[in-house]
């Protein structure tokens, strides 16, 4: 891997982590990173800019792209894919930018099979209460429902140990520092020096 | 791994690393790092303390504990052992200290073997102008030592990609600061918070 190109970085997180905050303070403190913006098939909504807020495409061109490798993980939900297109990503991380994704752990899981260099984090809320508070959400939902969403929360946790960092979110400028910390150490991992030796001796 | 457990590191560097004032830096940026201190069945020196400077033991004794595997690297050196005790850096981990070893290449591979959890930090000059200038010393040496030790100079850095990270040392203030930063960042990786799902969920 050469050292000036970016780092691929997928974060995931339960309702009430708070990644969404954390990853917002991330980008006013640092220059260096850049949100991967998604394909999808629905319909923009008023106000939605193509290649800004999606990648507008129909759902033949999707299904081609998927077929030929280029979407690098999707999903498909309400009738309409939403997913990441490699040459949106490959773009910016050649260009040095370090590229996050922010998607939920099923697609997080087919990035780590595709791109093993790829550097996924987990935010997680500081505790129990705070997730079950959160999934309760507004109050609008039954307790049917809080119980499958609180369920689901459990079985995505699980895979906590695919990823590579646990960020347990107490404090929103901590994680985020923790976050640029992390890529900026992993930039000094020899895999993003490999060309040291023949440098250093101008072989 | 439990996340109060210390971390074992093991920093190299060719002459003109700098890689000592790096160390000491550390040490008075942070309360968070121990030196072990080595085993030798060489004589003291005068104002030498045994346990301070070396643990001082007898060639049948330091053989035992080879044999036995409580010797975790070591070399022999003029007619002398040099090497780390398990005892020693155990009790260190397990009280939450992060372990340095200050130890060269052949010892770092020793260490990877047995503790896979290691991180291996490899410090270099900031150029090949450097190293040569400090293998040179004090001009006491004959061109003849002074291209042996570029050689073995040349021979160490073609592992440098057995390190986990590599530490191009152009300023002391910044490498320390990237040494106490790897630290922390790894505490944050799931690998050393595997009991997070069951103290999450109070299982």
């Amino acid at each position: 891997m050469e050292n000036n190109r970016g780092i691929l970085i997928v974060v995931s997180g339960p309702a009430g982590s708070g990644k969404g905050t954390v990853l917002n303070a991330v980008f006013e403190k640092s220059d260096n990173f850049t949100y991967s913006v998604s394909a999808t098939t629905r319909e923009p909504r008023p106000g939605e800019k193509d290649g800004v807020h999606y990648h507008f495409i129909t759902k033949e061109h999707f299904e081609e792209l998927i077929a030929n490798d280029t979407v690098v993980e999707h999903t498909f939900y309400c009738g309409n894919y939403y997913g990441t297109l490699r040459t949106v990503i490959e773009k910016d991380l050649c260009n040095g930018k370090n590229v996050i994704l922010e998607i939920e752990v099923d697609g997080a899981m087919q990035i780590k099979n595709k791109f093993p260099e790829a550097l996924l984090i987990l935010v997680v809320p500081p505790n129990y209460e705070v997730l079950e508070k959160r999934l309760r959400g507004r109050g609008t939902n039954t307790e049917e429902d809080i119980a499958n969403r609180l369920e689901r929360s459990k079985e995505e946790l699980k895979f906590f140990n695919e990823y590579d960092y646990l960020l347990i979110n107490e404090d929103i400028d901590e994680v985020s520092d923790n976050i640029i910390s992390i890529i900026k150490t992993q930039k000094l991992s020899t895999k993003y020096n490999k060309d040291f030796y023949n440098k250093f001796f101008n072989i």
